[in-house]
């Protein structure tokens, strides 16, 4: 098969109240599966770390069960088909997929997102601005926010995977893109790198004076990964007929108990706001519409996606921590093994 | 021109914290004004008295400005024009716009809502069910709600001029429409005179039990006129893809500040919900459609009105309180005179 003759798998041994930490995963390690008729053997090669796992690693039921104590954590990866009894799934091929945390999944199709293009340079990206990241960018904005040529589009956490893709996507629109985040670094990364218009330390103090000077004609479009009270300072800049995209709340450590905050029907009336939740799963039938679009972007050099690659399984436990701490600057992804592609 | 040779007029003479009272108002009689070319006369038969009023005599601004200290209170009225000087309008039509509280007002025609068909059997109907509070319940359920047959639509202040449409319309839908309202008597009138499967008695406590047996498979659409507690828990039924229509939010007193309440993102996101507010002078452009349809529906009987008429022009400083203290069982009109086709 390949070198490596054992599954190394991160078990989820303490479910976290709030951002999971190391101490709630255990690495361990089991004979490879094989697989029966009708199912096939992927090798990871690539583990994404996403803001999901939050809730996969919660006692308290979210969007998706909690992942069980003692088993491998749910999480997406990219691997390689290294052996078929399912005639849909060829050895070779790259799928990416729920296939957990660990070196090895058994898959029946039933839990594969999408096939990897043949020909993709860099394949981490199939995670990233290719993947997930950049499907809900695309859908989020373009079927949620509707944005026009001319109009504002704030992105929060917007030099994460998600927000540079659409802060980007907006400029391809030929929207203004106001990007809010964290420290001088990342504003520098989404003025340079990702060339928003404009970029706000939100830590800096005074959104409300600093969005009121990069928004002059306000938003028209609030693509928000944060909710709280970054989102609250938003929307009071927020134009009639405005949409707000909620795709994360990542400002808020826990909803249990929901924490309080000023109510927003009266600006949702006043302003005939759309606020509007986004599950990317909801797309997945069209993800191959979106993939192909993103890709030629890609490739004509209007969309780029940043990356920061950690080595080996031992690194993924704290990996959750890092989405929340201000520190990652780019899709977090875990690098199992090297090899065609990699980097 | 007619008997009444004064001009009878309701003037704000103070701003009202919350919810304006008569002290807030004067009446003060002036000479009927003449229309100068370009314009018409209007002699009002019937006042309209709308929540948008709060917000019209509160210091705060809001969808309008403030009336002015001293200025004739606005609001809606139906009239017949008995002088013109514009081509457009003739003698004896009968028009709805926004006249003010008074008997007499000038219009150039840009104040005009729309003009009520002859052949309309009860004039006052006109600025209910098939005015504009049945207006709002049209465009708003159906165009923001989208409600599909065999979905379950809850309605707030559901025996209310907008609600008892907008429950009516579900039904006609093909959806279990379910009404929340305050007080016995008006559940009566929910289920009896409106139609709806079911009314919730808000008053009575543990709404949260009293939706779920009402509602088994959860709510699809959610119409919203009061915002506030009852609104977070109606968010708890909600099912995935839910709408939630914000047409008003009569719960909440004073919004400056605004109150704070459970943050709602989090359900947003999870039950990829819509959340859109109305405002029905969006809609302007398209009110002869929806006028049509109710005046359908009322003719064989699928929709009814209600009204509760105060007479005289006295009675109008007094009125918007009625709105809010759960006393009103139609839409709140006062009648100026009496005529052909009032009752």
């Amino acid at each position: 098969m390949t070198e490596t003759e054992i599954n190394r798998r991160v078990l989820l041994v303490a479910y976290a109240d709030g951002i999971p930490e190391s101490a709630n995963f255990e690495l361990s390690s089991a004979p490879v599966p094989v697989p029966g008729d009708g199912s096939f053997l992927v090798r990871n090669r690539y583990l994404s770390v996403d803001p999901a796992q939050r809730g996969y690693a919660s006692a308290v039921a979210n969007y998706a069960a909690p992942v069980p104590l003692g088993g491998v954590m749910r999480g997406f990866a990219l691997g390689e088909v290294v052996a078929s009894k399912n005639a849909d799934y060829a050895v070779g091929e790259i799928v990416v997929g729920a296939f957990g945390w660990q070196d090895y999944a058994v898959s029946d199709g039933g839990d594969v997102l999408f096939r990897v293009a043949p020909g993709i340079k860099r394949l981490s990206a199939a995670l990233g601005v290719l993947g997930l990241s950049g499907v809900t960018a695309y859908f989020g904005l373009l079927e949620i926010g509707q944005p026009r040529a001319g109009e504002t589009v704030v992105v929060s956490t917007a030099a994460g995977s998600v927000g540079s893709a659409v802060g980007q996507i907006a400029k391809i629109q030929g929207c203004r893109a106001v990007g809010l985040t964290g420290g001088g670094a990342k504003v520098d990364l989404c003025t340079g790198t990702f060339g928003y218009d404009a970029a706000i330390d939100y830590k800096a103090g005074n959104l409300d004076n600093a969005l009121g000077a990069a928004c002059p004609d306000g938003v028209d479009v609030y693509f928000d990964n944060t909710g709280g009270a970054i989102s609250d300072t938003v929307l009071g800049h927020l134009n009639i007929g405005g949409r707000i995209v909620v795709c994360g709340t990542a400002a808020t450590a826990s909803w249990d108990p929901p924490p309080t905050g000023p109510r927003i029907e009266r600006q949702i009336l006043v302003r005939r706001a759309r606020m509007q939740g986004l599950l990317i799963f909801d797309y997945k039938d069209r993800f191959a519409e979106a993939q192909v679009q993103l890709a030629a972007w890609l490739a004509d050099g209007r969309l780029t996606g940043r990356e920061e690659i950690l080595d080996g399984i031992e690194a993924a436990p704290g990996a959750i921590r890092r989405l929340y701490d201000g520190r990652n600057m780019g899709k977090l992804i875990i690098r199992l093994q090297s090899g065609p592609g990699s980097g």
